[in-house]
């Protein structure tokens, strides 16, 4: 399934040894010829090798393949970079007989350790003779640093297939880079048009993860289609547009959701909805502040609900709030009202174990009304864990 | 010594029963006639009852005396707690024989509670009996909630005398309101300079922390001046201004330090220097987005230098930067330059060890240049260690 759900694409993966795990760590995933592609990146200053390539070949021509790597993320790696960048992708291009500009690239993985070119170039033969349409589980994995599973969904939607896998976020790993997902459809749909279904439908269900509130150097998206369903081409306003935007809708949501309960050290996931906010925007300032802040984490990884926390993380979000306009929520079970914590949490512990109840489930639904405005928004996040810290403290690069 | 260090202030202390712990929770600090007060206070839009009361009072009048309580914070308790503010300190004010509007307040402990005004009226005769100038080091503790140490700080300039305590910050407390500063002179100053120097001395110093990017609903930083020390008006411009100033810079900065040294859970204190900025404030911008960052938090915890994340967190503050003219240093050992880390980062045993030694102080000083400008800012920070995911997690409030 994953990338190769979709009519029009192959994908491979080798492992060519740059991850001293010995796992699967170098794939491609190429369309036919026609394929479009739109693509969402990092907005961190100290953008990666890969990214700075990719960013400029999608601006300037029409690419239709990927090579990603794992293992360097090949970021802060300089001049030496983004030569490693060009020649590997100059190879794989090469290799399968189409030019340079038609290849994109990602890599996760270290910061600042160089690519292992010799170990990549040499594994390339191999990669593109493995190519076909039953690849995209391979794919999947081979795109994993420390993440547990692989991250993959798919879904019919009308006439369109849309499959995709993702790695990463959940929790940053250790001077790993993060977040990639890769989306395909058979739909065809023009290079604007589906830079439109990027913004709109992928952005906001990326966007709406918090983890620990850190930007990649090599955060990357990238929505191929290859037109392979036949039919009418898909542009905003025709029949179609609506069925292939929530296709996509779904398998995006389905990748995020997959991603932060994947989180490193994550035992719980904080879905937080705001509604009532000034604009769709504040509102997502507002989520995810509660979803990222450090006290709300901590307080899920306890199952102490602590409406006071969530109250003071909303109030600090930036955006300006009338403090006795504000609900909360916690499964259901409303801890705040007009900006105050009802007596009863304080006094009833029937009361308080209805919040406790609610904040140690799986999947913790808070809920923020902050007045009656008709801005809402959601933000996935996860719980703080010993395991945060030890993973991202105790492991020494 | 602490805020009766310097001539014309009087403080006392009692156990009013307001903090199960039975340690004492109830302090009063009383300025001679003619004192001036300057106050900063939460920019959290979910301000606790006693900041809206002692920012109106400040606005109105002038004020001289200052009750402060630990065990609630008075936040998340609506009208109910805008009641109790007024009753608690007009009783203080009876008590102490002067206007109600001559008494601040400030409450720090769990959000949502309501204020034990029983316990806190029965115990104000006692309070106000105990008042002397030898009352600041009990005032400095009865300040305190799940602090371990007093933080006090004083220093004579010229002919001033300037001292001061605080409380709490490092690492906020489960549902704990934060920081609470207090800071005593007998230099004359009317209210406007007053009102400067806590802008553009205190200001500075206590806006350089960030433990973990929460703003409480209770931080207040309240500047007193008696004019005990006799003389000429201190304003802007005038012979002593400097003193004066110099003077504040210590002892808010001695406190700062004090503050984040105490962080629950912390063993490593943060020092994050930027320069070559554009200005002061992306400086700042920058330090902070360093000093608060969970991944370089839990390297610093796991004395892992990783330079990778601190790139990557300077890139990300918001702040376009050129990532080819950054460089960083940790503990003068160059772990990036123009943007790269050098090779011998990975490759050379001695050069790691050189940075994980750095990385591994008590004080760890960070250096990011990130180009050629003016701009410069110093941020406090701490480690993200188990005891902050102990503390905050496990204990239910």
């Amino acid at each position: 399934m994953s990338v190769t759900f979709a009519g029009g694409f192959r994908a491979s993966s080798v492992t060519a040894g740059l991850k001293p795990s010995g796992r699967p760590d170098l794939a491609l995933l190429v369309g036919d010829p026609g394929t479009t592609v739109a693509g969402l990146f990092t907005t961190n200053s100290v953008a990666a090798a890969p990214v700075v390539l990719s960013r400029s070949r999608l601006a300037a021509g029409s690419p239709r393949a990927v090579l990603v790597n794992s293992g360097q993320a090949n970021a802060a790696t300089g001049p030496r970079g983004e030569h490693d960048a060009l020649v590997s992708t100059a190879a794989a291009a090469a290799a399968l007989g189409i030019a340079p500009e038609e290849v994109l690239q990602c890599s996760t993985g270290v910061i600042g350790e160089p690519l292992h070119m010799e170990q990549l170039i040499e594994a390339l033969p191999k990669l593109v003779a493995g190519l076909g349409t039953d690849g995209g589980d391979g794919f999947a994995e081979a795109i994993l640093t420390t993440d547990t599973v692989e991250k993959t969904a798919a879904t019919k939607s009308g006439p369109f297939r849309i499959g995709g896998c993702a790695k990463g976020v959940g929790m940053i790993a250790p001077s790993l880079a993060t977040m990639l997902a890769f989306i395909t459809t058979d739909a065809p749909v023009g290079p604007e048009d589906l830079t439109s279904l990027a913004a709109d439908v992928l952005a906001p269900a990326f966007n709406s993860l918090i983890v620990d509130g850190c930007t990649s150097t090599n955060d990357t998206v990238l929505l191929f289609s290859s037109g392979a369903a036949g039919g009418d081409p898909v542009f905003l306003g025709s029949p179609a547009w609506h069925q292939l935007s929530d296709g996509l809708s779904i398998v995006a949501t389905s990748l995020a959701r997959s991603l932060i309960a994947d989180g490193e050290g994550a035992g719980h996931v904080l879905i937080v909805d705001v509604d009532g906010a000034g604009n769709d925007d504040q509102a997502r300032t507002i989520a995810k502040a509660v979803a990222g802040s450090m006290l709300v984490k901590t307080a899920a990884f306890g199952g102490d609900p602590n409406p006071g926390r969530i109250l003071q993380a909303a109030g600090a979000a930036g955006v300006a709030l009338d403090a006795s306009a504000i609900d909360v929520e916690i499964g259901g079970v409303r801890v705040a009202q007009g900006g105050v914590i009802p007596s009863a949490y304080f006094d009833d512990e029937r009361f308080a174990a209805h919040a406790r109840e609610a904040m140690g489930r799986d999947e913790i639904g808070i809920t923020v009304r902050v007045g009656a405005g008709p801005g809402r928004s959601r933000a996935l996040g996860c719980d703080l864990s010993y395991d945060y810290v030890r993973i991202n403290g105790e492991y020494t690069t």
